[in-house]
This record gives structure tokens, sequence and C-alpha cells, in this order.
């Protein structure tokens, strides 16, 4: 639930500040700020009055739209499952087909309509939709084009016994998935200044478009898995789940279709990593609706590895070594003999320990350093920023539970021999490992770059702040009210320099800091690559170590499973973005 | 989730503006602002970036203890209810009891520290703990201590052959709800200055155990009513699920056990309805940890009810038509005939048709009016106000769902039958009214009061806001730019009288407006109060039409208005609260 809290903090950023100092970095902004203005003058003639009550407004309906939307679909999505009398998934998937033509819709009106129009976007968040994001949403997009493919062709064998809405579906979908990526690829960064009601719901619809896109490819591979379990085969769990396509007496007409299947049951992870990625987009997008953005945050920030060096090779070192026990593990699966499986998790479980612990030993020294370290925290609001810390913790929760869920399975059955004890170990260490690196990035996140002649810059961008700091400070120094408006930055900085001596040996012992920081980013991000790299690319030990489908009913499992690992998916490749940042700026 | 932006947007408060304008309200706060900022000083002696990083910090370890806490008591939850081996619920007890005895005892440090420390708490949020909520929890805490009691009494008949676990969690669950009263109803407006770090966690603590208790209490109620299903008792869905205590051989050993079962039984809800109003206490005074309020908004409306009369009225036909009918209702499907049974459901439906077409339409005609009404929208950034609105919105959701599947439930088999039209129009109609009626309280809520002298001084609160609308002024008229200190709320004001010509007529039509908002909320609020009444005390229509359970699977079933019912039941109660609070303002 997104609370008006959040709306209120984004005025700040709408009431823009009267003066901006002459600093570099407002000087290089100045002329674009000039032309915004006057743009924005075009469009509140009537005042703010108008401007909030719409903002209330339109906040107000396009939440109901989602609420209504999502409790639908949650509603439709349990009735094709959970239902004793035999209703085919036909309702729901043209539930959904209805959504995704409106929501394609909307996105071709707003694309034609800021085309046409001057003035349509003025502003951009140059931290919204980062090359990464819109790097998978791109990938992703592509491998879900290629499910669709199968899927029409798959369904194109059954069309003389089963509904023509199947093929329908994976065809509207296609296009939707392609207007959606050009969309997002284009105006991912828009700050929305006409239409702004209109938008706020056209990206809230795209937003519940895409979540009842990911809880249908959620339910539809949990239900492909549950009917064929991996390897065993063993019927009892497949009694009550209904086959697939609702089709058992009906035939594939062409010889392809066992193929299709196969192929399009491995490309469907990749459509739920899609449909996530498209949701946080549309959610940035969302927030960003009637911001004014003051760019003047951010800084010029230049990538070079010269100063670190163990780091990064130790974080090589594991990254290939875990590659290679990644392939061992996928090769001695596949091969089914439970001998060879066993030892194939004992491998990835003892990989996974390893990285995890030094992971955790090196976020607890970069913690410590922090500790150590005097730097500014950034003060101000940035609603991107909480945006980016709010997906982080929200991300990592799936990976969370499937840990706490391993947990709880292994110390329920009593946990005999060193797989489990294993499995428990990596899953205790993970839940640690978690909770350091949140801890670690958003300090990161939190703390001004260091760099020594952006200082003064940054502390000047708030002058709300600032001001609010001069009238403390008039109330601890009653004295001094003559020199508040410039001196807080001031006594700030040299507080830092104080305990010292000279400012010049500051430097040199922060540079002993710094490295230490960009050692540990640089080790971090790469373990956290290989991390993602292993559930990405279909390691599934959660499947293969029967433990927590045993303890739970099977399908529960996998419902946590398939639910989990996504984000957890999405909380690696988020980490690697955000610890790059931390690693710029430190 | 709650995200930072939230938090960023307190921070507006903490920035106190330099000058209260010297209105009667602030004149009367003048000597209590002044001990305030004098107690302030005395914390706030390192400045602001302490105490904004301590903030981030503490905001971040409450996150994650809470995220830990919760996902392994849903993993334990689910261990407990989802697993093929039969393990005991000792586990999941025993984790509850530590809990329980983490959070008690920080809550009587709190206590003690609080009554000795003398600046512990400064500052009161006068709307956080309205007596509606405090009254709630004293009331349900009363049947909890009642139910807690019985199942004392109850476990004692099964000592000989259970585990004694099952006796300590009732009896330390009624020690912490007599400590938790006790707290909550003390602090609930506290602005905690002292500890913040402790307290904030402390705070979140106490939200995951009762948030615990809660599920916990869902689950075993769920439990119950799928293994003894009303009337019917076709075993068929209770077969896979274990018996309530996991005791099928154990006999009990004084008579009054059945007896005992039976009642704690119909006290379940009201236990699950007090740990929803312990966790949304919990949580507004998480939200206000380390908040400097300014009170200065607070006026004191009188409620005097001598312009209504219509809306009253018709309410209270309506509850007292609304109140035989549940009284019919109740003896009819106590006596278990079918027939019977029918009448008494088609009855309730009407009943329930009825009013939430007239509540629909009059909230139509109240939105209406709110068109037509210029009223000032409340500038200036009010947490509470955000929250209350979140939490009518989060709390909305549970009735949405319920209606969502009904009608999924109703249109997917078919809807055969007067009485199954009746119970998609109910559900359809409940869906539009919970809708409309959350729009109008938010709007309500959103409307400066419509007091004539208050009108100046509420608008002159925030001077940041006014000194950021006389920027945009000056863009706007370039020549004012003497007067803009205060012209803004000036020309607003006159902008208003402007178009009816002397302000006295304006008056006049202005208070033909607002008693029909109050006629319309007095209305609402009956009606409410109605709505509230019948699944409190006991109408269960969802389990005594089958067509829900016979549509999902019965477990579904029953989570699902297990989980959506109290949510119903809190948002009933909200409701009125925030009705009568706009009807105060109107």
């Amino acid at each position: 639930m997104t609370s008006e809290a959040e709306m209120a903090a984004e005025e700040g950023y709408i009431y823009s500040p009267p003066t901006f100092p002459s600093t570099p970095c407002s000087i290089h902004l100045g002329v674009q700020a000039g032309s915004m203005r006057r743009g924005s003058d075009v469009l509140s003639t009537s005042g703010g009055r108008m401007r909030e009550r719409g903002r209330n407004r339109s906040w107000l309906l396009s939440s109901i739209i989602t609420v209504n939307v999502l409790i639908l679909g949650i509603a439709l999505v349990s009735g094709s499952v959970f239902n004793n009398i035999k209703i085919n998934a036909i309702d729901l998937q043209i539930f959904l087909i209805v959504l995704v033509i409106l929501t394609t819709a909307w996105m071709l009106y707003y694309t034609i309509y800021t085309s046409r129009e001057d003035h349509a976007v003025l502003y951009k968040d140059s931290h919204a939709g980062p090359v990464w994001l819109r790097g998978g949403l791109v990938l992703f997009g592509i491998c879900s084009l290629i499910m669709d493919v199968f899927k029409i062709a798959n369904y194109v064998g059954y069309l003389h016994c089963d509904s023509a809405v199947k093929i329908v579906f994976p065809a509207v979908q296609s296009v939707f998935i392609l207007v959606q990526t050009y969309f997002l690829w284009l105006h991912a960064k828009d700050c929305v200044q006409l239409q702004r009601n209109i938008t706020r719901c056209g990206l809230m619809l795209t937003l519940s478009t895409n979540l009842m896109l990911w809880m249908a490819a959620v339910t539809e591979e949990s239900i492909h898995q549950t009917v064929v379990p991996p390897e065993e085969g063993n019927s009892t769990h497949s009694c009550d789940i209904r086959a697939p396509g609702g089709y058992s007496s009906c035939n594939c007409s062409h010889s392809a279709c066992a193929i299709l299947e196969k192929a399009y049951y491995y490309l469907y992870p990749f459509n739920i990593e899609y449909s996530l990625f498209a949701s946080a987009m549309a959610y940035v997008m969302w927030k960003n609706v009637g911001r004014l953005v003051d760019e003047h945050n951010h800084h010029s920030l230049h990538f070079h590895l010269k100063d670190v060096l163990v780091g990064p090779v130790v974080g090589l070192v594991m990254l290939v070594a875990g590659l290679g026990t990644f392939v061992i593990y996928e090769v001695d699966v596949e091969k089914g003999d439970p001998g060879k499986r066993d030892t194939a998790l004992m491998i990835h479980y003892v990989m996974n320990t390893v990285a995890v612990t030094l992971m955790s030993v090196s976020t607890v020294a970069g913690c410590a350093i922090y500790r150590l370290d005097q730097r500014d925290h950034v003060s101000g609001k940035n609603p991107t920023r909480s945006l980016d810390v709010g997906l982080l913790i929200g991300a990592s929760i799936g990976q969370f539970t499937i840990c706490y869920f391993t947990i709880v399975a292994v110390v329920g059955t009593g946990a005999m021999g060193h797989l489990n004890a294993l499995n428990l170990a990596v899953s205790l260490l993970t839940v640690i490992q978690l909770c350091l690196q949140n801890i670690f990035i958003i300090e990161g996140l939190h703390r001004e770059p260091f760099h020594e002649d952006m200082h003064r810059a940054s502390v000047f961008t708030n002058p709300y702040v600032l001001q609010a700091q001069a009238h403390r400070d008039i109330h601890n120094l009653p004295g001094t009210f003559m020199e508040t408006k410039l001196s807080p930055a001031l006594t700030v900085h040299s507080m830092h320099v104080a305990p010292s001596g000279s400012p010049l040996p500051q430097r040199h012992r922060l540079t002993w800091k710094r490295r230490a920081l960009k050692e540990i980013c640089a080790f971090l991000l790469l373990c956290n690559i290989l991390l993602w790299i292993m559930p990405a690319f279909g390691a599934r030990p959660q499947f293969d170590n029967t433990i927590g489908a045993e303890f739970y009913e099977f399908t529960m499992w996998v419902a946590v499973v398939n639910i989990g690992l996504p984000f957890g998916i999405f909380y690696r490749m988020h980490s690697v973005a955000s610890l790059f940042e931390v690693f710029l700026t430190s």
C-alpha cells in the first residue's frame, strides 16, 4: 500500500527553491531550469491549490483502480486453481486480454500524445529507469516474445478441440510486450506534467496488468510443476490438480507439441522476471508524475578500477569457481542419478556457504568502516533514493521467505545427514548476509559522495533544510544570528576537519578508508552476480533437495519457491546496480 | 512495506516553523511550545546530523527485525498447517511465547522509564489513539482475557496426556494483554524523544508480535471451522486437517471441556480484532517516534445535532430495521432448518441491498456537493491524516476481497435462483459503496473546517507552503512582489467570495451545503454502525450460503473469510470514527 505520506514527501520537490547558489553544477543546469519554469507557468496558471486537489483525486482514483483490478484478478486466479467444480481458465484469460488491450491502448495514446505536444515532458528523473533495468527489460522481453511464439504454435495444434481464446492471449500478449518495452525504454525517466490524472490512472493500470500477468504466470508454472514433478513422477501430488491446458482427451495435431511445451516451460521464469521489471518501472513512473526534479545533485562520477585490486581479484576467483560448480551441478542433476544428485547438491551448498560467509565478513568490515567514517549523510528528500531502498528491502523478502521456510523444514524434520546440515547452514548464513548487505547498501546510498569540491555544493541543495538548520542554530547559539544563512555547511565541514588537525592528513586517512570500501563493493558486486546467475539460469536446489517438498505439501512448496525466487533474482540484480553506485560514490 | 519517503514526510515536522502567527489557537499553545523547544534543545545539542543518521539506522534496524520475525513466523505457521509429516504446533507456540515475553518486558521497561524520566515525553499527538480505538482495545482485550481463562481451564483437562506448553501460552498471553492494554491506553499518543532507537525497535517488536498472534489466531480458527463444518458435517473436507489441539486419543479429565471449547471458539473473533487494533496503534506510535508536533491545527469543534434531522432519522430507521432482521437471521439460522435458513439469508441480503444502495446514493450526493463546494484543501503535511487514510484504504481491502471472491463464485457457477442473484447484487453494490465511501471520507478529511474565523488561521499554518506559493506568485504576477508574504491567503479567500458578490449570501449558500453534508455524514455513520454490528456479533452469511465453500475448496474459502472479515469489521469502525470527524468539520 502506498500511503499519502509518500506523496507528501514529493511536495517538497514541487515547491522548488527560490534561488540556486551559483555552484558549477547549478550553473550548468541554469538554462534548462529557466526553460522548465516557463513551461510550468503555462501549466499552473490557476495556482497550486487546483494542482494539489488534482493530485489527491487522481492518486485516490488510481489507487482504487489498482485495488479493484488486483483483487478481482486474485479472485479469478484462486477460482481457476482452488475450485472443486472443474471450471476452465478461459474467464481468467478473457480478463487478462481485456486488461492487456486497455493498457496497450493507453501506452500508444501516451506515446503519440507526448510526441506531438511540445511541453509534455519537461523534466526527466535521471535516477529512474537505470540501464540495468532497461537492459534487463529488453532481454527478458525477447525471451517472453519467443515464449509467446512457442505457445501460439503449440495451441494451434489443439485448435480443433479447444477454445480459440488460448491462441488470442499469447498473440495479444506479444503485441503488449513489444509496445510496453518500447514505451518503457523511451519514457521510463519521464516526469509527466500534462494530463496528470489520466497518466496516473494509466500507469496504475499498467502496474496492475503486469502484476496480474506475473500472478497468472506464477500460477501456471506452479501448476505445471505440480503435474509433472521433477524425475520421480510420484502421482500422489498431481491427482487433485487439473492438467495444464485443461485438455485431457484432446490430442495435438502436429508433432512439435511436446518439444514446444518443454521449450516454453523453460522460458516461463524470464516472462515472470519481465513482469516484475515492468511493474517496478511503472511504479517509479507513477511516483514521478507531477514531480519537478532538481537535477543539481547529479555529479558526474567516473568509473576507474586503478585503485582497487584485492576485491575484484577475489571476487573474480569466486565467480569463476562458482560458475564451474554451477556447470557441474547442472550436468549432474540432469543425469537423474540420486547419488550424483546428492554430490552435486553438496558441491553447490559448499560453494554457496563459502561465498555467503566471505560476503558477510566483508560486509561487516564495510559497516565498521562506515562507523569510523565521518562523511555527511545526504540531507533533504530524494524520492528516487527512497524508492530504491524500498525496492531493495521489498525484493529481499522473497529470498528471506525461501530461507526461513527451508530452515523450518530442516529443523522440523530433525536435520539428519551432512546434506541437511549444509542446507541449514546456507539458509542461516544467507539470512545474515541479506540483513548485512541491506544495511551496507542503504548506509552507502545515504552518504555524500567523496568529492572534496562537491561537498559544499551538495549541502546547499535543499534551502529549507538549511534554513531550518539555521533556525535551530539560532536556538543553540543565540549570538551567531548574523552568519546563519551560510554558516551551517561551513561549521559542519570544519567539525570534520577539526579532530585530525590540518585538512591534508585527514584526506589521506579518508583515502585509505575509501580504498577499503571500494574493494568491498567490488567483491560484493561480483559475488552478487554469481548468486544471480545460478538461479536465473536454472539451478533449483529447492526442488532437487526433496526436504521442502516432503515437509510442506508439494503445492505449497512450489508456490513459495515460485513466488520467492523471481524476487530473489530481482534482488541480486538490484544489489549489483546499487553496489556499483556505492562503489562510485565511495 | 513502509518506505523511507514516509519518513521523509515527517522531516517537515521536525524542522518546526520559526514563528507562529498570533491566532487564538497558537496563543493558547504558546507556553507549551516554548517548553517543548527548551526540551528539544537539551536533546539535540549535537545538531540534526546525528539525529538524522540515528533515525535512518534505527528505522532500518527495526524494519529488518520485523521482516525477520514475520517471515519466520509465516514459515512456522505454514509448517504447522501444510505439512505432510504430522508435527505438532508446539514449536510455533514456543516461538510465540518467546515473542510475547520479550514484548511484555520491553513495554514494562518503557512504562517505568518514562514515568521516572522528566523529559521523556514532551509531545503528544492529539490525533493518535482516538477514543474509539482505545475503547475498542479495552473491550476486545477483556474478551481476549476471558478466552484465555477458558483456554487454560480447558487445557488443564488434557494435562495428563498433552504438553504443558499449551497452558503456558494462554497464561503468558493474558499477562501480555493486560500489560499491552495498559501500555497503549497510557502511551498511544506519545511522540517519544529519548532512546529513540530502542523505542523504535521495541514498537516494531510489538507490531510483529501482534501480527503473529493475529496470524496464529486466524489459522487456529480456520482449522477449527474446517474440522467442524457448520451443520452439514460433510467429512470430505476435514480428512486431511488435523484435530484442533492435536489430541485425537486424549480425553478431557473434567466435564466442562466441551462447553469451554465452544465458548472460547465464540471469543476468537474478538481476540483477532484485539490484535489488529494493537497493531494499528503500535504502528502509529512507531511513526510518531522523534516527531515534534505542531498542535495549532487542532480546533475545538463542538458536536451538536440541532441542524440535522433527515439523515439521523433515516439512519436510525435503517439501524432499527437492520437490527430486527439481524435478530431474525440469527434465530432462524440457529435452528438449522434449510428452508428457514434460505428465508433468513434472503431477508439479510435484501436488508443489506437496501442499506448499501441508499448509502451509495447519498455518498454520490455528498461527492457532488464537494465538487460545488469551494472550500480550501488542507495544505501542508499531516502524517496522522496520511496514516488514517492509509489504514482506511488498507482495511477496506478485506471487504473488497470477500466481495470479489463472492462475485467470481456466483458468476462462475452460473447464478441460478434469486438467492444467488441477491448475493451477487449485494457484493457488487458493496464494492461500489466501498469505493464511493473511501472517496467521500478522504475528500472530507482533506477539507478545511467550515469556520469563517478559523479560515485564515489554518491557511497560515505552514509557512513553507506559503513561502513557496509566494514564489510561484512572483512568477505569475511579476508586479506584486512587495505583498507576497501575506497576500496568497487573502487572494485565495477573495477568489472564493468574488463569484457570488458580497460575502453574506455566500455564507448562506454554504450553510445549505454544510447542512446537506452533515445529514449525509450522520446517515452514513449510522449505516456503518449497522454494517459493523452484523458481522461483529456473529452473522456469517458467507458460510450459511454454501456457494463460496462449494466453488472454492473449503479450506481456501475459510481462509479468505477469516482474513477478510476482521479487516472488514475494523474498516466499519474506522469509517464511523472518520465520518464523525467529517461531520464535525463540515
